[in-house]
């Protein structure tokens, strides 16, 4: 087990590696009205979860992405993690796959509206995307 | 553009290196009522999406997983795609891993009820898990 | 406006008409426990929403079993409301036509478990589907 | 079996004849980023899938309009499918009905949610609702 | 049981002691395309489910706050029902915990989403949150 | 902020006071396939929210079988919940109250699969309902 400042340090690194300045943004946000989330979502989603080691970040933010696009009502969620995937390595290319296979297991809509997002996450970004065929 | 005759051609071999037996057994079990459907399952399902070259059946597993998990509607399914999962290289682990994760993105009850579904196949495949920390 | 007896008559009617013995068994089964959620389901559900005129009782049906099917978290609703379709005159094919719907709306494991209900329902009443192609 | 062409050529026509300009506008908002995306929508949703033949296109919509209100997830759907409704001969006011009585299967948040989006679509139409009581 | 008069008097004073002038807006809002809605809410849910004894108005708001917030699916509803929550005693300080405590059971972007739907409520309300740790 | 050690402790006995010996049983379960999880349970859930001191036990009950209700989707976590409501006080009959009251937030469905968990906990429990009207 580790102590607590373990696992805020730990959590504020893979937050920075994953969400870099948006997930910052988002911690400080929610300081006024609830600083102990700002504080759980470091050391317990970012530092016990996603800092865990049995799993890439990239394989990390597919699961990420597909679960969000699914439950169809993260949508500022959503944005932060396809940024999130970027970060991390994943080519536009893959994150618009995983968002697409969402429309056989969650419907078309979802599948739809989550490439809404991608899109303008893209645009921001100025990457470009080339779905393969 | 492909043939319908491309499209299921592409679509059981895919069906196979995904889901095997099981997934025949679900399509096949699905001819009685809407033979349509199976047909749909194999053309568009494993055809047209899952069996597109931009990402891995790795990542498309764990996406799959992610999403059933988080849903928590579709047991049946999710128990399919571990399985799945574990057909295409995808570790108890890791499996374990990505069911984990969505403690974060749809709550605690979501993760328990992933992990009993998963606990089942494993039992079932005689594999055993071995959670990094 | 009506008073609460005609509400309840009403309702008891449309009740009737649609669920047969098995909404009054659901009815009756909610009396121990709260009562007047049986008396809301007689006067409110069927007596104030499912009897108005706007709409017949075929598209009523169609229009649960549909809901129903895409949110997926309700499956003794949608057994119920499967015998419902039946009861008002729609045709098992028919019932099938709007489940398979749901693959576009709400995926395919939605339709697949659907189906499943359906098929269940069938078999009880010893109906036969010819699915049009 | 229908090859490829014939499923697209048939998809074309349930498409405008259900969701006109807005749904060709929705299928090629989606050729940027995803354009297998939007020939799925033609080839399967509406090719396979919405020009099958048990089951009319109004009955089809009310089935749509029901299931997308009760997952209040998918408002941009929602739209585009009152739109289609109101396309295919269902009257204002039978739309309503259908959204109304998504208060008794997902509860009063869904339905009144699903009336101000289908308020929006009938004033921009310019078509008035005469719900019946 | 009650007369419907009874019932539509009992619902306007509980929908006056809850939501207040925000309630009357939402039911206003209704008449003109679903007038029967409207007085639904106020003889259903306000007069035969909001009224009983059995529990005080504080427990059944952070009831339907908690519910809200972890559906994450009915924002415009969830923030009257903050607004209600205030309105019958309960602190600002209560209803974050009440939000926070969704992160458990649904997912930190639910609790995120329902707490800056809550900051919103409290700016304009000029209330002031002291989150207790 | 506290370390870890502390933060077990207290959920401990936050577990203890909520769930009992089903809440332990729950966490020892979750121990072969993700020892995490289990240490997340009690640390994170219990300790970290749970033992929070801004809203008593009995409204957090209330509040988690509001949610657990109205998703649906969690149907062993309502059962741990309702027996969790018991053992801090909640009487079945405000237990059913707030089941009852999703029936307007979720629709009638999630209510009467509420109750019908409910009172199969308040059957082993041996107690009686006596609903208020």
């Amino acid at each position: 087990m580790s102590t607590k400042d373990a696992r805020y340090e730990r959590g504020l690194k893979t937050l920075e590696a994953i969400t870099g300045g948006t997930g910052r943004a988002v911690v400080e946000g929610m300081k006024d009205i609830a600083p102990d989330l700002a504080e759980w979502i470091i050391a317990f989603s970012y530092g016990d979860v996603l800092s865990r080691q049995g799993l890439d970040l990239r394989s990390r933010q597919f699961a990420t992405v597909a679960a969000l696009t699914a439950m169809g009502t993260r949508t500022p969620q959503l944005k932060v993690h396809i940024e999130g995937a970027l970060n991390v390595g994943c080519t536009p290319a893959e994150i618009v796959e995983v968002i697409l296979q969402m429309a056989v297991y969650a419907g078309f809509p979802a599948a739809i509206n989550g490439l809404n997002v991608a899109r303008e996450v893209f645009n921001a970004r100025n990457v470009s995307v080339e779905t393969p065929g």
